[in-house]
């Protein structure tokens, strides 16, 4: 049985589901109820992290520094921390977060890429942070790849490296097998970030603990791109449930699940969609989907044989022009 | 990799999320997509199954025959089954499913009294029916338990046995424990019935399955009592993910979920709530929610406390006299 640290992700990966729209009032409300629950972590900010507001994926109405400093005041015992991919990211980022009071500093970048991770996880350590390597779409990368991607993180002086298996594509068998490759591969600690696409995000997480994960990211109402992330409310019942230690109190974190639902009514919970599902089970990217449908369209082929396509193709962000050539010949296969 | 018999059903338990409304018409457009998407077997009805329909749990605009009827002339392929509650359910309603062309017979009882289906079973069996003994509750009983009750319908003719775990209650390695001992103590094939309560439908199944289950139950997005059931088309998509061979066409699937979901518009998704997640976390049958609050009311306690003692006493259906006996506890317990 295991002593979980558990990372409320809410007000980070679940803006996502809110266009990004998330205020300093949404944060300090959620972040306050979050905190009085006993969740260890609390990570805040836009859905793609430190600098991620701006037009191509989603401004939102508030400062970086004004959502963190609203998270920060409502807080006693949590931890704040950001998400920061590197190129959305900068430095200045991070010392404006350590200088408003964030503690803990996650380093995002594609699971196959952790070089790029170095110079900012040094960076936040020098400034006194609790650093994470965090590797996106960890599901398209083996575990041979992902206990090497580690092994890099560690040497950057991560505290801990977290596996983000950002398309909910891996079953509970490829999740274990790939915190099994990791933990034989480093000392510091394992995280593990599911996301609901197949409906595994809780199984997977047991998965995980199973084989060593430590950390556990959630979030309130299941928040979150695609299907959503695992429901942290329910993520905390289940891990209690099979017997595992987690600090957070299971009624504190279901009135805390209330407050922030109250704070964005109407807006409802994630639900895994045919959309969100296909994706999952193609292991493509959930940025892909507006894409993919207008391709679709005009191509005049169907969406769905085309996500199968980028499936097989093993398409990562930014790779928009695979699926204009992969709709073009699905479009020829179909009306010959 | 194991073999799967898929089992959909949304048009019985679904039924429960839509307070047993379900039409002919509802019945016949969803039989018909289930049936080209190529799920084995179709059970229909009222949420409570054949004879389900009174005023005490919820009066259907249609009758038993009408609604088996409507998925009999929908059908090509699949067979259609229902659900037989002794009790709720009468030989002359089993009498009527067969006349109307239902080949599939589930005699369904609290997980610890296989006693009361011997008759149906064998009578279902005279019909020419493909006979289920079905567990309610399975959760609530050890892995002992359960095999020295499925050895019963085993000797009462049953061609499989379903373990339902109603309640949402228990986690992956749980449903292990209880599938190997069903599988060390009969020869007859396993099937398995979730709830989403724990968000662990999907990651239950796949434990059962690795233990050997191959009768899969679950329902178009995910319909059913208390959180939901298990959502059919992510089902589908996990298991073959995992590896396993499903009858069902992932598209095919996914298009019924579609068109199951315009039939019903705009009724939402089954979600986690806190209040089925509580339910699940305590293992209290879902139809106590009610009972629960009202007496929470009445005696000013905590309905969240409340479950959690309904829980510790193992309270089965019908027993709404224990909800009313412990919230005069709590309320003498909160006022000293």
């Amino acid at each position: 049985m295991a002593k979980i640290t558990f990372v409320d992700v809410t007000l980070r990966d679940g803006n996502h589901t809110y266009r990004h729209q998330f205020t300093p009032e949404i944060v300090h409300a959620t972040a306050a109820a979050l905190d009085t629950a006993g969740v260890d972590i609390i990570e805040v900010g836009h859905g793609d992290g430190l600098g991620g507001s701006c037009l191509h994926v989603g401004r939102g109405p508030s400062t970086d520094r004004q959502l963190l400093e609203a998270a920060c005041s409502a807080v006693k015992r949590a931890k704040v921390g950001i998400l920061l991919l590197p190129g959305f990211g900068l430095f200045a980022d991070l010392e404006m977060a350590a200088e408003v009071g964030v503690s803990v500093a996650r380093i995002a970048t594609h699971c196959t890429e952790a070089d790029v991770t170095e110079q900012h996880l040094r960076r936040a350590k020098d400034l006194g942070m609790f650093t994470v390597g965090y590797l996106i779409s960890a599901g398209m990368a083996s575990p041979e790849q992902l206990a090497e991607q580690a092994q890099k993180l560690e040497s950057y002086g991560a505290d801990y490296v977290n596996l983000a298996e950002s398309q909910g594509h891996l079953v509970p068998g490829e999740v274990a097998a790939r915190i099994r490759a990791v933990r034989q591969a480093v000392k510091i600690p394992i995280g593990f970030h599911p996301h609901n696409n197949l409906g595994l995000a809780i199984g997977n997480i047991l998965a995980a603990v199973d084989e060593g994960a430590t950390f556990i990211d959630g979030s309130l109402k299941g928040f979150g791109g695609g299907a959503g992330n695992a429901q942290t409310e329910v993520a905390i019942a289940a891990l209690k449930r099979a017997g595992h230690e987690v600090e957070a109190d299971l009624f504190g974190i279901m009135d805390a699940a209330d407050i922030f639902a109250q704070q964005v009514a109407p807006q409802p919970m994630p639900v895994i969609d045919n959309d969100s599902l296909l994706m999952g089970y193609a292991n493509v990217y959930g940025g892909y989907i507006h894409p993919v449908r207008h391709a679709a369209e005009t191509y005049r082929c169907d969406p769905r044989a085309l996500v199968l396509r980028l499936g097989e193709r093993k398409v990562v962000a930014a790779q928009e022009d695979v699926v204009i050539e992969e709709a073009q010949k699905l479009s020829c296969t179909s009306t010959n």
